[in-house]
């Protein structure tokens, strides 16, 4: 990265960002309060750093070694508050900022009446954005893949609901992309397009999704090691999308035997994203054990842990969900989880400011 | 699925595909040499097979239990002769035949040049098909990804160049498919295409690749196990297309330190493969291990295990590849490896064909 | 199991035992404040349950499906009120109780005085228990094993230091046995033996550790799945010692390049465990992460998912540590880390109560 | 190590094994048929190499930068051809040298009877060691154990059947040795001393069979890295039994759903461990796979990969085997395979032979 002196003049940072494009790269520029950064945008190990460096303007260029660069805290710290994450907002809500988020939802939508009626309880559970699937990724070819696989104008019609229940109950709304034909139909209607887990390392996907400039919601593989997972995000980055938010989700069980979750919540994962990256990381408890029973636990051990948010299925009938009935729970125990969180946050939210990076 | 008797009519045919489609199911029809056996593609729990089982010209109806229905051995051992495996042609080759098919060339195609020189060494050396990249998917946003991702005409110029090399050396062609978007483009000139194990869980992709017509090479991802993997070949199957070869690479090593090699091929996973579906298996020793001295003893120890074919990079100076350069081998070495390869397999065919699985 | 009725008579329990014995299994009598429960020892598969179910003063029999029989939930649920846990008493310490237990010490003891003032240090920062490895496990043949590995006399003095400093600053101690023959040796001087990772699987240890008459501290293998682990622990049972302290220490990490952790810290394994089996689980954040700035957020996390104890790693300058310098922390540090939980426990518990496991 | 001149008399070895002595660390004195190369045992970190380096008879220093020393190849070729291997004796078998040697046996000794006629089979269907488990490791505490587990008296019977066994049929014996206290016993009967997989990391027992100064089978943990793997084989060589055969038996399975085998062979392991080892490397297809109907494969790949031997359980009626019954094959496949493999042998060899580590 190429960071620019205070006083560098518009001239000379259009003039470094032109001297990067006859190297073959981009430039990804970051204006802090005080000074500007550029990133750069390609192969960075054919550059000539030397050069660059005594460019009129520059106060100097420094080569961050980790593949993800432009997620990088590094690279955050050098135009802003060190320490400062991103807050990104979808309507109005921030995610990063103070207090943590709630997403909750539906996993798939099912039915107009089903969707908001779950609107209006996780609204009054105190949820904050409204999440529910309409293109469903399941295990098996043969299983229903949600309204939206049905054909245009089932997916159309539930994005509206989806696109009306948020409207009605003040909720952003989220649902996944897991196409890249779909792309484009899904961000007219929705405010945050989640990529999900399976689709982590599927880099065409998430270029497209990441020029349909609404912000992202990036779930982590089960079988991605965080730098993966950061590397990968990257790929959102370069298109020139940074609202990202990371959101991990549970990894592969090891061992023989039984693991009665279905994946490993890895909570370190979120304050090492923290110290890693300047982007807000969530957690998932509802696809991490895909037991109703642990939610409680999971989420308190996320907030703990000092996530910025959680993201959780929610039915009024959790038995009767179409898919992932055993992993939903009902509004009422969200409300406990909401409340629980919120004073976890409140006891670990002092300290945590002390150290710059939330950790 | 639903096996017709013998003397089953076309009408009575007709018949179970029209009460297939009542009950919201599609039909999937295999025609044996004796009888016919139609698949159920859909949510075969909601069917009543009782119903189906007594219409005219019904022999039996059989539930499949494994998630992958349609590749399933079970189920071409209905209407084949147990044990037969499906043969798929590309061109003049065929693989699942009688001998191992031998994939090879570049990693990536770098220019005419380097695809023509290496193509005519591969064929002199014993291959069979003619491999090169040209939309690279790489662990870094900022790394080179192959001509094709420089934009359309280098995309078609590369293709080009490969549907050339393929006609000059008189070998079908073999390239991966990254995104939906480019999945006509590439059809258009090549004869096999590639789902790299990276894409194996993008169902999107998986059902756009499937409709293009062609034989697919499907890859198996480093965290998949061999259930997950065949699961999601269904996907492909359910969109009409069941020519699907199905490739080894390696999964994700376990445990602390150094495991030298880049994945753990799964050797075991070959004969597995061939008792659970009907589909070839294939190794590819390059990618699994990432080091050109292990190409040789990977490559014997797949065909030992019963491979049908191996795919392996090659390149007349592998320390200048511009992709993975530490796992190319020169032409010299992939002839000594094809020559052991079909003495290996001459040594253990016999046993393999009184075993009909040829396990 | 058998369930005797609840005015059997002694007479009556000792039939039972008997005929046990007859089939060639062992009886584990667990009495429970109005019935007696017994618990077979042995292959179970071979028994009768029918001829034992009408002996006198029988109420019921019932078989536990999970390998792990004398530590089930369900097996103490039927003895005791359900829910209710193993309260495990060291010194006047009781783990598993109401307030979570703070185990803290040096990794290693490399002198008197480096022991003592660690534990002047943990005991005012709140710790109840000190530990201190004298027979270190390592991953090099050639590094220090540990000041007992030198010899007899220097293990018996490092023994007699932890003792001593144990009784100065009122703290059960723990230390790690590492092999069957110094097991009696390390009994006589420490309250709790604690089996490392590595040796989860080492039957014959696990069996010479359990006749020592002490509670056992007993560590998930990296590798193995909580079922595993429950399974294993199951061999300090049968040896008549049910005084055992689970503790997750995290398993390998999962994906290629770096994980930034150790290993990765199963936090639902905590909720997990306390749902099957009855003894208490406590964490170990230390080793699970190696890392010092991850301490205190995976303490807070452990603490919320339900954990009763934490076991942390301090040393007054831990850059200077003998071993595992990278995951030390101060006395300090712990101080604001045991206050921390404490507040999270107390929002958390009162749900716990109501939900009888605690999960 | 210390690489001495040609000449180097008895003297200046002996002084430079004194100066290490100073040092506090040991020395590995190792004859080669030219010159002789000295080892350190203990923490080289803290050696000053230059010192040593002027001593008289010196001719030069070097780090082995791996943690295994002792058994690394880069030891070995100092003193020896380059790329030779160790080979080691039982009785009249050379484990290491020109030909594959096939182990094979019962996975538990039953009674007298049982393991005379598998004796009698598996010599005649070309095996050349024969096992037999008398202690055996059990997943669960409440299985049998094996004859040997059920008291002393049918320990030393059990042993005493294998001992006349062998000596009947003309094989060395081996069988595992599960904890410290039985492996004397264990010593006085068996020629090679097994230490199965679950206790590869239990370095107390690992310095204990060392110690009895018999061959050891070493087999991987399923959670072990192969460096992990060839640093803890280093503890049996620290304590002066450099006599290690190697056994790659299996890793943890990855994914989600079925993986149809017990664990993932992981074939590489082989090539690997002869380039990283002098010592030989055996496969086991019967503890990998668990299943009978890939035992063919299985061991095609082994000795195709360049396995030195494969470690294969045979019972004459599989299915009533008391103990692993889905993986015991009869002596007419052991036949076949032996047939099979030696074939595979023989056309690898020579290439194998020029490439000098034999990959």
């Amino acid at each position: 990265m190429i960071i620019m002196k205070k006083d560098a003049s518009k001239q000379e940072i259009d003039n470094v960002v032109a001297e990067i494009k006859k190297l073959g790269l981009r430039a990804d520029i970051s204006h802090g309060e005080a000074l500007t950064v550029i990133g750069l945008v390609g192969d960075e190990r054919r550059v000539n750093f030397q050069h660059l460096a005594v460019l009129p303007g520059v106060r100097e260029t420094r080569m961050i070694e980790a593949p993800y660069k432009l997620i990088n805290r590094e690279y955050s710290d050098a135009f802003q508050d060190p320490g400062k994450s991103r807050v990104i907002r979808a309507g109005n809500i921030e995610i990063g900022g103070d207090s943590p988020v709630y997403i909750a939802g539906p996993c798939a939508i099912e039915s107009r009446e089903q969707l908001f009626r779950i609107a209006e309880e996780v609204k009054k559970a105190g949820a904050h954005i409204l999440r529910g699937g309409i293109f469903k990724p399941r295990s098996s070819a043969h299983f229903w893949q949600g309204l939206g696989s049905q054909g245009d104008s089932e997916a159309r019609e539930a994005l509206s609901w989806l696109q009306e229940a948020g409207r009605k109950f003040e909720m952003p709304t989220i649902t996944e992309v897991r196409g890249e034909y779909k792309a484009a139909l899904i961000a007219e209607y929705v405010d945050i397009l989640q990529i999900g887990a399976r689709n982590m390392y599927d880099q065409d996907l998430l270029s497209t999704i990441a020029r349909q400039g609404k912000p992202v919601l990036y779930k982590r593989h089960f079988g991605a090691s965080v730098e993966e997972f950061l590397s990968f995000s990257e790929y959102i980055a370069v298109d020139g999308n940074k609202d990202i938010i990371l959101c991990e989700r549970g990894v592969l069980p090891i061992g023989k035997g039984k693991s009665f979750t279905r994946y490993t919540l890895d909570i370190a994962a979120v304050p090492v994203i923290k110290k890693e990256s300047f982007l807000p990381v969530i957690v998932d408890p509802s696809h991490a054990t895909g037991r109703r029973d642990l939610i409680y636990s999971m989420s308190c051990a996320g907030i703990a842990a000092g996530a910025c948010g959680l993201a959780i299925e929610v039915h009024y009938n959790p038995a009767e969900a179409w898919v992932d009935a055993a992993q939903a729970i009902t509004s009422d125990e969200l409300a406990e989880i909401i409340d629980t969180c919120n004073r976890i946050h409140a006891v670990t939210v002092e300290r945590r400011k002390i150290n710059k990076t939330g950790v």
